[in-house]
């Protein structure tokens, strides 16, 4: 290993397993064109510093392009026995600009360096799922504003709960993603620091002036403590958190998508081109990208339980351990990437069985509430009133009925309070709008919610 | 179970285990203060929409605000029949109010009440987090000040790494816990939604108003979806990763102060209040503490995972599963609460072995990146130069010498522009000083950072 | 601290909090039967090493029983300031036996003594879960029996996949819990492995007879290194994950029965004395049991990463971290023992809408497979088959037909083999028994799994 | 996608993005050779059972073969538009063999075609981790044998707590691995369970004879229950568990590793090979082999988390979701495979720095344990001999002594028991010897410990 870059000090020979299994190339290789913006800004520093000649600035900023577009054309060579990215960049530069290339390493060590491209890489795709939650969000508020006709029973404990309409159960998930869009913004904010300037971990001897690679490099701040600066992960664990929420949002929908569509719910009709069918049975129509998706949310929180588990308890500051740290962090990216789109698709070519709910939520009780909240209005104390509609229920049940079926004598039979007028009251249809204030599922409310989110989209 | 507030539909009797298993008083019963001021600016909200006459409301605050004292006085009687602790007061309420104590549950549900409990729970103990990271932080920033003139050798990998102001690894800790503290505040923001009025989770029939509902409980905002604000728990999912986060950082303190008060290292002296012996071995003085401390950071890590997997893939809105939120969501506080002001006077009390540090970076090789730099200042591309003082470092070893043993003839073999003031380079107590720019652990940057910290502290 | 048993050396006092911190007193006191049990033992191993005259065994031995009587009687005081369960009986036998009380700790640390209790507390525990298993194997095995004429659609993707003899789906949970049995049978044998005599690490200077202590408390061997003894919490892990996999089936036998209960499905009618209603919804009847059940499943998830955490990366032998480990622990086991019966009784009630099941094997494609049977057994390849019954569902799906609706003719024009006979091929009630091979959904190879079970459950 | 195999009833085309989603053939390709031999032995049972001539079972065979070779040769074409491995295999015997090549679907579905792969797959590779784990094992007690006359502190709270020998040390982690390759055993024995012939869930209508297949296959039993063969992945969980509980040792060890390689502890010399230097710092030497197996032990954890969540709450029988089971399975073993045989060159290689370590237990207060021993051996009850050796303790620190330094006078002072026979007590070279009984650290101890492991490691 005598060309190791590190390598002056050392006499023997690394075992080639090692060399193997320590390499971090096959996975950090994604963190390349961060890398090279990192030279080229870090180039720039060396030269404000009077360390580069502009005529080495020039070469050395010449030669990473080149570089560059080797690595965008897939004609750049990576080696092993160059361990990671960032020697392999390093190598590569020697090859091109020869002793020149020596300079770059000047004051700074891999453990800025891998810290500053790692951040940069989440930044980036931070914006990036930010960017497609939009379309996300989009799909679900255009699906709201054609549902906000239809009805469907909401559910609670997967019982019949109340009826809603559509629009509201669309709205739902909407929210849920906007929240991991705020979340994602504050995963930015707290990346947006820049460790670079920190050497090995005490700084460096060169005066490299550090708010001007934030400027070139686009962060908003420099790191404040040059230890911390090293050894700090917090953004790749609130990234990877950020991804386990949004992921249990995504499972939810999904978990509701498989149940809706089962022959016996019946309640939506899923995209064919995101079910598949068996090797064997010829009739099967499965719902494979909603259990595809659900399942995601275990890779992603085990991602993050990974990160968890791999930092606790490391001494400060930088320790190999923690070149562990990127294959959660991309995989848990590459996860969110690759989903939120088939996710955007799906909710906009989701068919609502808008006929078979109507007929589901005139079935069944789902209107108690309201009969228990016209006693209320009457003057019942709730408590009694739930209690009242309690009995209406079990009388219904046993003479196998409907509200609609009992009589005003029957239900008289239970309050003194009921009259004719209660028969409006038990009309599914007509209870959502009977539901007053913000966020409530009445068409005014509604309307409301969309027209705020899309204020937002905007 | 004749008396279950929503028994009446029901006719058989619930099993006495089923009970046990599913009562949630045991652990809810914390929430019990917010609770009674939810009850309290409820009742104000269904006078408001004239579902009380003043006189009632007045009636049922004074009775709320008895339950409060029994409760605050441990008189209060929690009954595992009556399952949860919103049950336990509504009950109370109609023992003390009659007829009327039914009326308070009015076009709410247990599913929007429990909801704004917990965000009143984690709202409440977030900011006392907030507030107990600050004297951490002033703790750290205390000792800082104190050891601006000791030297350490700083690690990586847990090897000798460059010498540092002492300062500068407290500043590093500093750093961290005002990451927490920030992270905290965007627990805080997203917690600070409330959800009460949503009812069951299609919202009310009463018009009860929810901006005088937020006014009243200290809410920045309302929810705005009803189906959403009854199933989200992003909140208790974010605390718990705040938690776990900040444990992460305790437990690297935590190994640091193992390590450093081995024999072997002897970098430090744990208060012995934090320590303890053996049962067997009476020479022993075992650092407690933060072995405890760091051992926490399994459990809050395990609760963070048990609420994502409790979480995923259950569909909306409300499901008796998510009952189990709480005893994560509450172990993961109380850890903390309790854990935070132990650092923080570990922290003040911690003694670093100060004369041995010196000693210790005195010896080794410590300052062979300065070595590097020195020729590197000189013209050497920084590689080269890396390359020629691994040879040193070689040399010496072979020598069983260290730096300062060698003399200029015996560096100039290595390269020949080393000369006579290279001693003053490789002056551990020197190095520091030489490292430049924001966040180095030169003691003017090490100002910058205190000074800088102590405003955001004010 | 002055009576601290450890605290000979110790000048200074220790902090109040800092003592309540670091006790364990609140959650070890759950194994204060199985330390005074390995305290009798102890004594004995003490006389016969010589080191307890047989009148001092005999005194310790009653005071030790005295000391059992009173934590039985739950009049034993715990103690926060003597730490541990271990401290505070020693401590109450001291009060008990003056000096001699002192002889107990001989040779002996808490590092074995509580791994000891520990186990002790595994072994006793899992014979219990494997005990309860066993009754819900058998709930499942009478449950199958009951049911083997009765039919249900069996389900991949949650889409009806072939209709089944219910039995069978019972057997399918049968398998699942009596690997559970198996599972935890290994968990026991790593326990049944006696830590006492290993004391701090290093043995003890007494000749102590070890096997002579097994034998006494019923262990199959004894720990064939001292130091690993005291450091190993690998039979803690294996227990949390034993209960781990028993929720994962438990989720999923939950899962199913909260679908297969909601109004859609109306496939199974769950015990009304596990279900519960709505504070707010008199309609409601929701299936806690299986959703509290379905929950628990995150639970102990959390409890075996907090354990694997917690345990990454200590050193050896014993730290104090390790004292963490219980809590956990406790945890699983107190989940399990409360949930098994519940499971059982459930299963054991659960009533199967069989007239509505009957009803929906007949509605669809159900016997898709069968069909394409039909074809292969007359000389198709399969993959051909399965492509022309593809053709067959897709023209019965555009005519709203089902294939008994199908003429003799109408096939012909998918496959010239189809003849009259296909009719019975189609039936599904006949579709079952049609299944061959060991494990299959006939009536006969059900009749052998349920016999094979009791012959096992015996 | 008209030449899907499942495609017959379907109308649409698949999207794109989504067959690049949901396509397992990346990762599942790593069956490709179980799936073979699957197979291979399923042709034999379709010829058994008649619906093979034994021509047509030649061409098969030898069909299959010629697949094996291009897998063998890296010429075989995978794509993605066949899914996933299965499918991969059937397409390619269908190019080869034309319209027979559709025959070897027969009564098999992909549900227990991967259930069979997978399976093939754990049981083939924990018999060559047990085997892996056999030459780890040898190389503990290799080194054990060569250190039994070396002695070490070792430690509790990485405290000095008592000497040992080396070999006791080397002897723990034997302990260790010998546990996981027992646990390793037992997946072995629950994955060795054939689900081939299951079918879809119901098992199949041709008679296949499944005993003849397990015979095949070389499984040791056939599953049970056709619904459960399906949807079981406990075996994969149970694998998962033990990579995961060995990496906790393996932690654990690096741990150590690090930790003593240490400048300051200097304990141990690892083998250069298995290091690396600084990209900056000239002088270093990281413990990069270590740290990176600490790391795994994230990893490991992070994938068991992923696959018990994935599981969670899933119905039977099989789900989409369930082919995310394979990248944490295949990730795990894929880390044990390649770490173990680096372990064992490090722990082979490893050196003690031996005369250090004997000039380390004679400082400090090693004995005092032995010192109480002594007192206890004359007569006083341990408690109080621990006292006194507290205070002697004391009185050496305020003097800045050792024991060793102390009179026989001085020592009476704190007991009228002491006598000069008390220094050959507190020589801490002699102190192992004298721990008596099976598994203590005495060279007659060790002895044991080696021979008994010798024995089963033959």
């Amino acid at each position: 290993m005598k060309n190791r870059s590190w390598g002056g000090r050392f006499k023997g020979v690394q075992s080639k397993e090692f060399q193997k299994f320590s390499a971090s190339i096959d996975f950090d290789s994604k963190l390349a064109l961060y890398d090279i913006a990192q030279n080229i800004a870090y180039a720039g520093a060396l030269a404000k510093a009077g360390l580069l000649t502009s005529s080495e600035l020039d070469r050395l900023e010449r030669a990473l392009r080149g570089i560059e577009k080797e690595i965008r054309d897939g004609k750049f060579k990576y080696r092993e026995e160059d361990e990671d990215i960032h020697m392999n960049i390093e190598r590569r530069l020697k090859e091109k600009t020869g002793r020149l290339g020596g300079k770059i390493h000047t004051g700074r060590s891999r453990n800025d360096q891998v810290a500053t491209d790692t951040r940069m890489y989440v930044k980036e795709n931070t914006k990036e799922i930010i960017r497609l939650l939009k379309n996300l969000r989009k799909a679900f508020v255009r699906q709201a504003e054609k549902h906000i006709d239809g009805f469907m029973p909401a559910y609670t404990h997967l019982q019949v709960a109340q009826p809603v309409r559509i629009a509201q159960w669309f709205m739902a998930y909407h929210e849920m993603f906007a929240r991991d869009a705020d979340r994602f913004a504050d995963v930015l904010k707290r990346a947006d620091v820049l460790p670079l300037g920190s050497g090995a971990l005490a700084g460096n001897n060169y005066g490299i002036d550090r708010k001007f690679l934030a400027r070139q490099l686009g962060f908003k701040a420099v790191s404040q403590n040059s230890i911390d600066a090293v050894s700090d992960r917090d953004f790749a664990l609130d990234f990877c958190h950020a991804v386990a929420v949004m992921f249990v949002h995504v499972s939810r929908l999904a978990e509701e998508l498989v149940i809706f569509s089962s022959r016996e719910f019946s309640s939506v009709i899923l995209p064919e081109e995101f079910c598949t069918g068996s090797s064997i049975m010829p009739q099967k129509r499965n719902p494979d990208l909603p259990e595809l998706l659900r399942g995601k949310a275990g890779r992603v929180n085990g991602n993050l339980v990974n990160l968890l588990t791999l930092l606790k308890g490391l001494p400060l500051a930088y320790n190999r351990d923690m070149q562990e740290d990127k294959p959660p962090l991309f995989d848990s990216c590459e996860q969110a990437l690759a989903s939120i789109p088939l996710v955007t698709v799906m909710v906009k070519k989701l068919k609502f069985n808008t006929p078979l709910l109507e007929k589901r939520i005139a079935d069944g009780f789902i209107t108690a509430v309201d009969l228990a909240d016209y006693l209320v209005l009457k003057g019942t104390p709730f408590r009694e009133a739930h209690h009242i509609v309690g009995s209406v229920v079990r009388e219904c049940e046993e003479r196998g009925i409907r509200f609609t079926d009992l009589s005003a004598e029957d239900l008289k039979k239970h309050s003194k309070l009921f009259s004719e007028d209660i028969f409006s009251f038990v009309d599914p249809k007509k209870s959502p709008d009977r539901k007053k204030g913000i966020g409530s599922t009445s068409r005014k409310a509604i309307e409301a919610q969309i027209l705020r989110a899309k204020k937002e989209l905007k």
